[in-house]
């Protein structure tokens, strides 16, 4: 297919000296996918394609639909849909009725809210209580600053373009335990908390979790659901990111780029002294 | 407000030299808005409050919802609800039905969708047409090599921590007409093609639009509605984004970092010889 000069698949560069030239694109692909529950659409998301699976189970645990692996028995493409790999269905064990009303109410634009602002952090932290986490949760600045270099690499050359988020979980160690990418920035965390779901490894409550982007409100929500005590963000948190996390009792670290960050709660789980 | 000895609005850094300092936070409010039509609600976004009565407008043209300045009335403010700061009602004008079925569509998570991939490009281009636009509406390589410096300058300060969008209208000279900030980049298109909704300026088809982040289908799918005829990111665009560029007749240029940048679609409105 050719348009304009410009081949399906092919963009025209402008050089650092001027020049131009023909070059293949390299681009994030972005398509749709829509969550089903049986037969009930929960949700579309504009997402990377690949694990699905996933992505929907980590958007689920977030919404507080499912809460504990035995409520999942499986996954399904439609038969016979024209853009079945687009869609996929969870299908609920039974006897699970999930409380489908609260899983409207978030996203970017979601299409009934009602609750608001300080509100609507005192609904969450009904539906997920605050972390409790053990007196030795804690994590040296070290392990800490070696985090972004090592999921950029987990992320490979592609990630560089910026045209892709990440996150990252890691152990109290830095250890990476799962790294996944997505164009939007909370797909890629659904798609990480999706992943120790499926595993029955929920609360991930040892665990720090890094993202490539800026700390939303909605990434402190998704990490809550998933028990995660410490968030890092290469990035900006917001305002209400900070408020939710100092009374959700997360640590929140900021603009995460060694050698220095932002702490913004509960710095009490970072190792200060350098020589710990 | 004092908790973990960092009070309210202040935090810890770490700062190159390894050394730690409390500091003032300076982060970029995020609060929810809902935006109502009379009495129902359309949509709930997570938003930098200012400049919400152009959000909500913007919003409603980029869903079809409105596309001429005498269908609004009015906004209001809830007399006595307790975030009424959080929420703005549009009052359409007499006799406007809206079709409200659409509104549900779009965003980063909405409640439902049904119409997938190339077909929701499909359906969007039967609510707002490819564009058309004049033969001498091109942009010079130096005026576009000029914006987003341009952009950044208007934005001030405070962006360059990173935690907050930019969308500008410029014209084809490169004059900025409106700019607009916002911790949602989906939000600060909202609010610079609503400025020019309200303003009675649609279409700006002879404008460019550039956004400091990433070009997703949503923010082509946005310009749309403005009837934008050059979308320039300083970002990566996803696949979405160039195939629905590229069958609505709309430039997009990605990666505009000076002095380099991609075309992914009609470079024929990007004058190429440096001198014209």
């Amino acid at each position: 297919m050719k348009e304009d000069g410009i081949g399906s698949g092919q963009i025209i560069r402008r050089k650092e000296d001027g020049s131009l030239e023909y070059q293949r694109d390299d681009l994030t692909v972005e398509e749709p996918l829509e969550i089903r529950i049986a037969r009930q659409t929960i949700a579309t998301t504009m997402r990377t394609p690949g694990h699905d699976e996933e992505l929907a189970a980590g958007f689920l645990v977030s919404e507080g639909i499912v809460r504990t692996r035995d409520k999942i028995d499986k996954f399904s493409r439609p038969a016979t849909a024209r853009n079945r790999e687009n869609i996929i269905t969870v299908h609920l064990a039974e006897n699970v009725k999930p409380k489908l009303g609260s899983a409207k109410r978030f996203g970017t634009i979601s299409s009934s809210c009602g609750i608001c602002g300080k509100e609507s952090i005192a609904a969450i932290r009904q539906s997920f209580p605050a972390i409790v986490s053990a007196k030795d949760v804690r994590i040296d600045i070290g392990t800490l600053l070696s985090l972004p270099p090592l999921l950029r690499e987990l992320q490979g050359e592609f990630a560089r373009t910026g045209g892709i988020h990440a996150a990252g979980i890691f152990d109290l160690r830095g250890e990476p335990k799962i790294v996944r990418e997505d164009i939007g920035r909370h797909n890629a965390v659904d798609k990480v908390i999706g992943r120790a779901f499926l595993d029955d490894q929920l609360p991930l409550d040892r665990h720090v979790l890094l993202v490539s982007g800026r700390a939303s409100f909605e990434i402190m929500q998704k990490a809550l659901s998933g028990g995660i005590p410490i968030v890092a963000s290469v990035s900006a948190p917001s305002t209400l990111a900070m408020e939710f996390a100092r009374e959700s009792n997360q640590t929140l670290v900021g603009f995460l780029r060694p050698p220095s960050f932002n702490v913004y709660s509960h710095i009490e789980r970072v190792n200060l002294s350098e020589t710990s």
